[in-house]
């Protein structure tokens, strides 16, 4: 007799979170002497909570492939934090429920290092509550700070968003430097990992001055400042992009809205024009700035092949492992060969997953700190590499929206403690 | 004996204004018998002034046939305004001195309403002078505020970098809204005419609930809310679109840094956090907001193929006015339908052409002033109709940097009034 299963989003979208939702739903269809339907979590593990479970069965095969060149979550993603057993024992003992009323036995979610934590406690208490379940925790982050993967389905397509972006901007402040514009600065995502950052180095190796700004190395206003202004003398220009969780030597960003979000994260934004002022006052360049918010984590239009094939990837191959009778386990992706770029799949236990943060290595920062290494750049280039571009009607790229139907409850309404 | 041209970039640059020099410099060079060498002034006019005259005889077919696909200014554009004959006939006079020192007879200008100017009188002196010459403007604006011409090159890839971006991150925001972001904010360009703005309005017809800001319409704070607030209890999330030439009733931009540029005008950026601010205090919504800036003039990645194919044709054209005798005229689009589209050249006098400006008709903006009619929309579907994408090398786009050579000079230097 098969068992359902159930698939959430959870946390920020990317560009490919869909194509992992792709890989899982396909991958169940072609076994349904094992798995019966895929529930989604509307809303990500609030829709579980509230028994809101989409349907996926009642989607035809073409709506479901559609998900592969569709950006941000099909079912709905958010933000909410399952913590400690010992906080939220009501909310974790109303998931097996959940599961349990809808004969749920595989648990696939879809996320960063809060959602692998979370993963990880539901097969622990399922486990103990006697109800087995296979949780798979399937990788997404744009951030690229999961461990034990060498990547993060989502970061690639980000990357290449960065990358091409400074690139295009670079070339237009090039233009307009004799007597106009002379510094750019693009504002990138990255609390607390400058992967996204780094990306926007890449185009150092293309003759554009370029100072990347990373959370990793604490800001220090003089010597960027003395930078900007030797590249400017030498290039007649030249381009910042700085990580919104750059900051300060005593840890405050260098622009905090002062806001938190329900993770309890800082809310930032706005470090491009503080910047971008501070290079005025001192220098008195014309500036431009921008920031791309969320521009960069749904840019499917110029996502990156490697980051949809890994991310469609990861999702098969969690509806795989939890065939295999494997648990509390993630898909990695292990690289083999940085150029050519070869990589294969492999697994890693959630305990070790789960709230660890990789950081960029100092290795791949400048020695001055404003720009990536060699290394660095043999690490990236291959994540970027290759465009999937999505169909187009009319102008616009052709992205799916499900029906979304939701299943029939059968439990209780239930409250968030 | 064939003369030489003399061709420059002039004011903010595009996605494919190369592709414009691409057209004059291929089809000159197919008429060696009228046309010599294309000379192309480095920093636009700034480089005839200052007799640094760049030799386009000396790049191989191949790198001219590559700036088709590159963005920004492949010689360097400048924000240098030359006003009228009597405030500005020194620089005057040291353009017919330069242009006459090399044997130039043809002046392509490649600009918007300014340079259209400038190319007037440069052509009206050129013959009280006695150096007669075949003056050409080519019309260039992502502002899409030229008259006589159905639409301006540089406006179609802009429009679909916009509808592209807001359709993507309104996929996130809706994604998200449940339990974090509703309000998603993107600042686009477009001082005095809101087309940009407009072209944020094409993804309603997705389903998107989108609120566009155009600097026609004068802000009416209690009015904005009240539609946001609307939206957002009906579909959960909105998006905003607002113009940087946003202002409130009294002629005040919502976001003004106080610095003007060189025509006087006033820098702009911002608008989008203040627009997003008021909607949390109001409203108390999480939002997130984007400043698109450059990156949505030099997106070439995602240029609209009837963009690339139009500003092609006007440089291509243009250098035909002048081997038919043209002088002072422009070259301009001519719609003659909409579905399926068709266009054809036409031409328009300098003098009509010069400084008037070409803002949204009123009927191209919905009653209650938040989007746009289906007139609009019929208008601009065909200007984003169309993917041209660049070849691309380890993940990002190939673009053409030229050598750029100088002549030698023959006159004295100048200095600017």
């Amino acid at each position: 007799m098969p068992m359902n299963a159930f698939y959430a989003q959870s946390g920020g979208v990317t560009a490919v979170i869909n194509a992992s939702a792709c890989g899982v739903i396909e991958t169940a269809r072609r076994h349904p002497e094992r798995i019966g339907t895929v529930y989604a979590g509307r809303n990500g593990i609030l829709g579980a909570l509230a028994e809101d479970l989409i349907d996926t069965g009642a989607e035809p095969p073409e709506a479901i492939a559609a998900l592969r060149s569709t950006p941000s979550g099909a079912f709905g993603s958010c933000r909410y934090k399952l913590k400690s057993l010992d906080a939220h024992r009501r909310e974790y003992e109303r998931l097996i429920e959940v599961f349990k009323a809808h004969g749920i036995g595989f648990f696939f979610y879809n996320g960063g290092g809060d959602s692998a934590d979370t993963c990880h406690k539901v097969s622990q208490l399922s486990q103990s509550m006697g109800y087995p379940l296979a949780a798979i925790h399937i990788p997404k982050t744009i951030d690229n700070d999961l461990p034990l993967t060498d990547c993060c389905p989502g970061f690639g397509s980000v990357a290449k968003y960065v990358a091409v972006s400074t690139l295009e901007a670079s070339f237009d402040v090039r233009s307009m430097a004799a007597s106009s514009t002379k510094v750019f600065v693009l504002e990138v995502m990255g609390r607390h990992a400058g992967w996204i950052a780094a990306a926007g180095g890449l185009v150092e190796a293309q003759g554009v001055p370029v100072v990347v700004l990373f959370p990793e190395i604490a800001f220090d206003e003089a010597r960027f400042l003395a930078r900007v202004d030797a590249l400017v003398r030498r290039h007649g220009y030249c381009t910042v992009v700085v990580s919104e969780g750059c900051h300060h030597p005593d840890g405050t960003f260098l622009a905090e809205q002062g806001t938190r979000d329900a993770f309890g994260h800082a809310q930032l934004g706005g470090a491009a024009p503080v910047v971008a002022q501070m290079v005025k006052r001192a220098l008195g360049h014309k500036f431009h700035w921008a920031v791309a918010d969320y521009l960069q984590r749904s840019a499917r239009h110029i996502a990156s092949a490697t980051d949809v094939r890994q991310a469609y990837a990861v999702g098969q191959r969690a509806v795989e492992l939890a065939l295999e009778g494997h648990n509390a386990v993630m898909p990695t992706i292990e690289r083999t060969s940085d150029a050519p770029y070869a990589w294969r799949l492999g697994a890693a236990p959630l305990a070790a997953v789960a709230n660890a943060e990789k950081k960029m290595p100092r290795e791949f920062i400048s020695e001055d700190g404003y720009g990536i290494t060699e290394a660095c750049r043999r690490y990236l280039l291959p994540l970027i590499e290759g465009e999937d571009y999505p169909a187009y009607r009319d102008g616009l790229p052709v992205y799916a929206t499900l029906r979304n139907v939701a299943i029939e409850k059968k439990l209780p309404a239930f409250t968030l403690s």
